[in-house]
């Protein structure tokens, strides 16, 4: 079943982020591929490559990608642990995607994005008119307790810096950001009080 | 001139970082090799194998790695442009490092580690036992505003994924901490009473 729905994430994601075609067979979520886990370009030529970038081709990202820039982020790399360190692996951040078609949030276990709501809230990821219309806005959101917050953030520079190492090997373009409405989103995400939104990061293919 | 302290700062360093030997003609810096800036395991690769670790052995780095540790986490890698994001480009932040024979910040426009206070500073360095023999510790000050302290942590957070990675890549051993007294530590690299010491990373070879 799994796989089914995996092919059908693949048609749908390569086929057009706002074709509502291809979701899994409950309509919810979407399962991604196996991330690669391997290969890309050498790591200190990625480092020296690493920028932000804030134009994007009007071209989605294909599943592939797409699981390979999550389990970058946000992934496991080994038995209960993730890509990125956090305080005593408390692992205090959850990882929300915002696709043309919906927001998602990103289980790492299933490989999977569950639906949050359906609908084209991009708008919401961001102030900036780029983030309107690319393909992936990736959203971290803090949940240490307040007076240890600073630990969530520092885990998402981790998963932030991945992202865009990821990226610079893959030629993509990619910005980290601050800049979007905290109320929506937290409205949108379906966040708890606790919760704190504390950066968007947006990916794409640059604009030729 | 940075060439002949240079070599005397390589042949330091490579001797033992206890060893008082090769500093700067001033007795004061030390000018490192230029970072390498390009090949490491593919960064997938790295990101797989990323992880921390608390064991140490008893061997310094010699500054060709220290060189491209510190380019990783905080060098210029274009014009104006860090290896890491910060907010608005503002850069808040300084790294500092404390090896055997003293505690030094590191000048990425420079290639050069500037002697802050001379003498072994590593039990400042954190809490942990491993930290006191570790041949490398760095140290990130947060020098954003108060209000906006959050996102000096994305960018150490950042910098300490990069030098994870280039750990993975070498096969050193290496872990982000929180454990000091901030108190010994502004004290000893004599940091003004806005800046935050927000984490501090160990890095060295692996105990056999």
């Amino acid at each position: 079943m799994q796989k089914f729905l995996t092919i059908l994430a693949i048609g749908f994601l390569t086929c057009g982020v706002s074709n509502a075609v291809g979701q899994s067979a409950s309509g919810e979520d979407i399962y991604l591929p196996e991330p690669t886990r391997s290969g890309g370009k050498p790591v200190m030529d990625a480092i020296s490559e690493r920028g932000s970038a804030r134009e994007f081709a009007d071209q989605p990202l294909d599943a592939q990608t797409l699981s390979d820039i999550l389990w970058s982020a946000w992934g496991f790399n080994r038995e209960g642990k993730r890509t990125v360190p956090s305080a005593h692996n408390r692992q205090e951040m959850e990882v929300y995607v915002i696709l043309a078609q919906g927001a998602y949030k990103y289980d790492a276990t299933k490989n999977a994005l569950i639906l949050v709501a359906k609908g084209d809230f991009r708008k919401d990821a961001g102030t900036q008119e780029y983030v309107h219309d690319a393909p992936l806005n990736i959203i971290y959101v803090g949940t240490a307790e307040p007076a240890k917050r600073h630990f969530s953030f520092v885990t998402a520079g981790c998963a932030v810096e991945n992202v865009y190492l990821y990226a610079a090997s893959k030629g993509l373009a990619c910005v980290v950001r601050a800049s979007f409405s905290e109320d929506a989103l937290k409205k949108t995400l379906n966040l708890s009080d606790n919760a704190q939104v504390m950066l968007g990061q947006t990916v794409g293919y640059p604009q030729k």
